[in-house]
């Protein structure tokens, strides 16, 4: 087996809390996957050698929460609400119709695209939901496309009520039963969207009560549009992650805490919703875990770009860039339960980005520009 | 001469107020120049034909305002200002420090690979202002390498007082004197940073006068840290472009109208400096031009990217996708006094990009994504 030892990094970052920087740092991969990190020049040797030039070494990014099975265009609704309309969840419908009426190499192309373009990113894990089908088949396809992609699968066929439903309690049992069959084997998360215009409480509990028996972990969309009962409930189950936290009751944190859920915030739906945006730091002062993700969707954000929402996130949610990256790696990596991701320890998948700047810093510090220089994946050039 | 069809436009921003946008276009360029507009299949032919394949396209980004030629690092400033600290002009400092220090080699270096960036970014003309040197030669060598990379150079000798310099008043006479008589023969124009803490109206004004008797057409730096005298100088003056304009009283933005001052919004600026952003919908509903530009500097505003300031505009600003692409390009032109870059029209040069997006829209649809696929720079393939 071929090794390689990435040499003059001029600052890696490891996510392993004992040692989170080295400056001067070198790192050596082997059959995909780390085996030694250390200062440079102190390394034990390998087959190949990469010179990285001085520049910062980062695990790839690991985004938990993004929507990318779809077909179709919400253009005009993205440049009507930014000429003054309010977001609500309806525009998801619009969505869905054209998810329902493209064929699956159509959906599996619309997803490889948005995969690659995040690789190019630097995002080497990611999680994609169901959730635009929202009939059985349609969902199920939608699964079976997505596990073509990547092992982190949601089941949400509780996105919304579609419109053809004979009535929610209808619907919740279809997402509880056939639905649920049918998607499981395709699925290692269930998900759902506890928001007033969506699923109350009761209907969340039951539907993610069912995709646990099913074998399922449950997640859960919490709190994006006002305080609601999703973070309570997520730390009721167990969930891995709450995700958007935007509107948090106190009660909502502490239980988060307590609970060991991790709340995964999505600046870009923020951003391109005009919504205020979550106060990080009031979770991470809370013991809150936080992670970083896209929510990349085609109603209420469609960024594919992790860099991007360091950089939101530390201008608007209070987060240190330090903070904003650890967040969209190891945090990332928590609310997916994974260990083999996120950091770059000894063990762990050697999933890295090359950046072209001296430090991860640059990530907010130059907003909006193109840093991702090299990304590999599994000891791989990927990028 | 060859000539070239650009084909299957999808949509194509022409930036002629005529007819802003033509959906399903083509596009002729010839000697660097584009000949025809209109739309596809009725085109004249061409020697050679791109397919742009439905997608957009829009005349190459006008930067206006860019602080390209220093050296150093800002990186602990940044993060120290994210952690709480207030942004003054006085970081301004370090980087004079580091220019100085620096070789023409290391500074021109510096330049190309700020300008490579932009231009992969979709930015085809750019305006490179000195400032980092703040004595005659260091000053005079900036604008010699900024002149290298571009015709739209400005001399900003009064960047700030240097701590080295005997009084304000000395400084002025220097800056108005030895210092503009090296400078001019490279500059096409004269700024300053009228701003409390730098230059007060008075000086401000005696810089502009000397640097018009010597032949450069007035810009200012005005009203970026608080209201002040700049917006007035300005028109007072017929300076081409106020830049920042983030605090106006009712009276400047009324004196910008009258006189037909273009303002230059610098997003990247507010964004990097936790400000609060300019209102550009008072602007346009005042009758003043808007540009955008992207102030890329190493203190206030570290990026390259016009996408990115494209995007903060519409999440922060209250212009919609169109006003904001409009004002990164033919606003950017307007702030120059150019007519033959950021439109697409009969005559113009043929700068222009093509998004790997069907609309300008996905500019601020998707922020962060880098979706500049093709940049082309007087007819020819630049990226
Ligand atoms: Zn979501
Ligand atoms: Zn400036």
């Amino acid at each position: 087996m071929t090794s390689t030892v990435f040499d003059r990094i001029g600052l890696l970052y490891t996510g392993d809390p004992e040692r989170e920087e080295v400056a001067g740092a070198a790192l050596v991969v082997e059959d995909g996957r780390v085996v030694w990190t250390g200062r440079a020049g102190d390394d034990p040797g390998a087959d190949e050698r990469v010179d990285v030039g001085g520049r910062c070494v980062i695990p790839g990014f690991v985004d938990s929460h993004a929507h990318l099975v779809f077909a179709g265009d919400r253009t005009a609704e993205f440049t009507a609400r930014m000429s003054g309309e309010r977001y609500t969840a309806g525009g998801i419908r619009t969505t869905v119709e054209a998810t329902r009426a493209a064929t699956v190499p159509e959906l599996a192309a619309g997803t490889a695209a948005l995969v690659a373009e995040m690789l190019a990113q630097g995002t080497t894990t990611v999680e994609i939901k169901s959730g635009y089908g929202l009939t059985v088949e349609d969902e199920r396809r939608c699964l079976e496309i997505a596990r073509g992609f990547t092992d982190e699968t949601t089941y949400l066929g509780a996105h919304v009520v579609p419109p053809d439903a004979a009535s929610a309690d209808d619907y919740v049992r279809t997402v509880t039963g056939e639905m649920l069959t049918a998607c499981a084997p395709y699925a290692r998360w269930v998900d759902v969207f506890c928001e007033r215009g969506a699923f109350d409480a009761d209907q969340s509990r039951e539907i993610l009560t069912a995709g646990v028996k099913a074998g399922l972990l449950p997640r859960v969309h919490a709190g994006q549009l006002g305080e609601g009962p999703g973070a309570m409930l997520a730390a009721e189950l167990g969930a891995a992650s709450a995700d958007h936290c935007t509107h948090l009751t106190d009660a909502d944190v502490e239980a988060l805490a307590s609970a060991g859920v991790v709340a995964t915030l999505l600046p870009g739906a923020e951003f391109s919703t005009r919504s205020p945006y979550p106060d990080a730091r009031r979770l991470l002062e809370a013991g809150v875990t936080v992670a970083l993700a896209t929510d990349c969707n085609p109603g209420s954000s469609f960024t594919s770009s992790m860099p991007f929402c360091v950089a939101l996130a530390v201008r608007e949610m209070g987060l240190t860039p330090l903070e904003a990256v650890r967040a969209a790696t190891a945090g990332g990596a928590a609310a997916l339960r994974r260990t083999d991701v996120g950091a770059l320890t000894v063990g762990a998948r050697a999933d890295l980005v090359v950046l072209d700047a001296p430090s991860y810093v640059h990530l907010a510090y130059r907003p909006g520009v193109p840093l991702v220089l090299q990304v590999w994946k599994g000891g791989r050039r990927a990028v």
